[in-house]
């Protein structure tokens, strides 16, 4: 039997790597010669990186880089087997993970460090540069992102800017002289699920910025400068964003990666499954289990359930979920190609006992899917 | 396909005939041509009744008897539908669960609203007489309840003793000349899984006699009256009780029932499953679903799930398993004929939310379940 292990990590519980090997457990004490394709997978968001490389096997590259407030740090990223394919996730290098809650200030935090992630992957022959942007401390536009690529953000007296989503009010010409053009042969593509355009009641600042420390006269302030920012832009590089849905993706970055990086913003899980190969895998699968930690109507909505479930529907593959919570009503989910959803609790018990044991849950949980299933395949 | 849907009840949550219909509704939600067959079952402790009427769509008979205290009651037994056999459930009309706390006291309880129960199967025509002996509130040793059946207990002057433990103590003789014959050309059998003796620290007052409202006074007189009552009984009916693992159950009603009445104590589970006719259902079942409230290391002996296991595996006929909890460690019930367990929690809850949502839990995990068997069979 040629079983693919497909979930997504259990947020605040276990990555989707530790859920992969629970579940992997689970069915080879049932059935040790079933061919268990452990593809941990990521909508995109957080986890993005490992579960990339937990399923392809790439290589972890740690580089120092600048945090968002311009200190130096070693950050990750990856680049896939082909050699090619970097894999970089922004918080990594400009997240909220590296702040202290009173260090956080989308006036001053900057995406450069997650430039300079780009840059490397270009300087080691990478030609496509795979980005996941969740988790973002900033609201800079992605002013600091590009800027570690050779951009140059001048006010008007020609020096360049300060980092900082609170220096883009004095933004008068963008210089691409210097820009690195390596970027513009390569393939970019950015995992974005959020539509949330540059500014306005849900742009970027209005939306976000609160949760990265940013008070009401600050929002203010941030959502006027991307206004500023986009009008720049469509001066100097001729690209209008500003109303681009995903552009008011991590602060803004999402409209610096369509304008100076010429890149796309596609569904994050579909990004995942096209990077690691998932539709060759299940294919030929007998079976696939995937999860996440709770199933609810969000799952339908380009969730790697939904991306799971929709690509082993096209191939008549029976999809199991496994799940800690299950939140009514799930009837829909059925129609999206899944086969049974099931909850890994194994009596009633507090949300605390259900984290720490979730992985012998899991893989209890399956071990007895796995007995059904091989009992009625047997008759 | 055909599926047997045998279920013991959730001990404070829900009955064994309400546990079956979750089940079978989700069951028919995915397969609605299924042929379903309901046969709620019981380990022959409380709610054997219910749970063999609604399996064998027997008559209940409502009777007014004596309470423990000797107080006019209506109580219930059944005849199911042959017309010869008796389903009495001794708790019915001699239970603790007809006493408030102040009225327990096991020196003045009787059985003998219990054997009233008996001589109205008698005079039905009855010729099987199937008694659940579970929690009796008496340690009369039966003795009401063969009196119920025409047995006079007499003291040294020739007179009848009051109902009660406390007055075995004056027992010198048994009358039996008014004993109604016609129990002795029945075949007596009783739900029994309790081995205690009549008497000793094992014996019937010692170990149950406190819950039944006995001091420690009162345990060791009772123990006393039960041994000088089994010395009687082998005077007077030339039958050795004393040591008859069972003979302490029910207060000593085990020994009544095989002095007196020539029955047979047998495990309960056993007796249920043939009286339903288990065995003829499982043989040309597809499938069994079975469950219990908790699932531990006593499920394997002699109760629901176990005897349900055994069959099935004769037959070769997989079993699935749903409870509201699973206790470590269940390995050895795959051993036993089991194919896989399911806890019906879809996420960590309170006891108290498991108790209130049961029904809907067991259906939905049902119908998770039957899906995936279904998509497999299909294969």
């Amino acid at each position: 039997m040629n079983i693919v292990v497909a979930p997504d990590s259990f947020k605040e519980c276990l990555s989707s790597r530790d859920v992969a090997l629970a579940i992997s457990r689970g069915i080879l004490d049932v059935m040790p010669t079933a061919k268990v394709f452990n593809l941990p997978v990521s909508d995109g968001g957080e986890g993005m990186l490992d579960a990339i490389v937990s399923s392809t096997g790439g290589d972890s590259i740690f580089v120092e880089v600048l945090d968002p407030l311009l200190r130096p740090i070693m950050a990750q990223y990856a680049i896939v087997q082909d050699g090619r394919t970097a894999i970089i996730e922004m918080a990594k290098a400009s997240g909220l993970e590296l702040l202290s809650e009173e260090e956080k200030n989308p006036l001053l935090t900057s995406t450069y460090g997650a430039g300079q992630l780009i840059k490397d992957g270009l300087d080691r022959g990478c030609t496509k540069i795979i980005i996941g942007i969740g988790g973002s401390a900033t609201n800079d536009g992605g002013m600091g992102l590009a800027r570690a690529l050779g951009a140059k953000f001048l006010n008007d007296q020609g020096e360049e800017l300060p980092d900082g989503g609170g220096s883009l009010e004095d933004l008068r010409q963008i210089d691409l002289s210097r820009f690195d053009k390596r970027i513009l042969g390569c393939e970019v593509l950015v995992a974005c699920d959020v539509t949330n355009p540059l500014t306005g009641p849900h742009g970027a600042s209005m939306v976000y910025g609160g949760q990265k420390g940013a008070n009401q006269t600050d929002l203010h302030r941030l959502d006027k400068n991307l206004a500023h920012y986009a009008v720049v832009i469509k001066q100097c590089l001729g690209v209008d964003v500003v109303d681009v849905p995903g552009s008011g993706a991590a602060g803004g970055t999402g409209a610096a990666i369509i304008s100076f990086l010429n890149g796309s913003l596609v569904s994050g899980i579909e990004l995942v499954l096209e990077t690691v190969g998932m539709e060759k895998f299940i294919r030929k699968a007998d079976l696939v289990i995937t999860g996440e930690g709770r199933i609810d109507g969000q799952t339908l909505q380009g969730k790697t359930i939904s991306g799971i479930a929709k690509m082993a529907k096209k191939h008549q593959v029976p999809v199991i979920v496994l799940t800690g919570k299950i939140e009514h009503p799930i009837d829909a989910i059925y129609k999206i190609g899944v086969t049974a959803v099931y909850a890994i609790a194994n009596r009633p018990m507090t949300l605390k006992e259900g984290i720490g044991g979730a992985a012998v849950l899991l893989e209890e949980c399956t071990n007895n899917i796995m007995r059904t299933i091989d009992c009625f395949r047997a008759v």
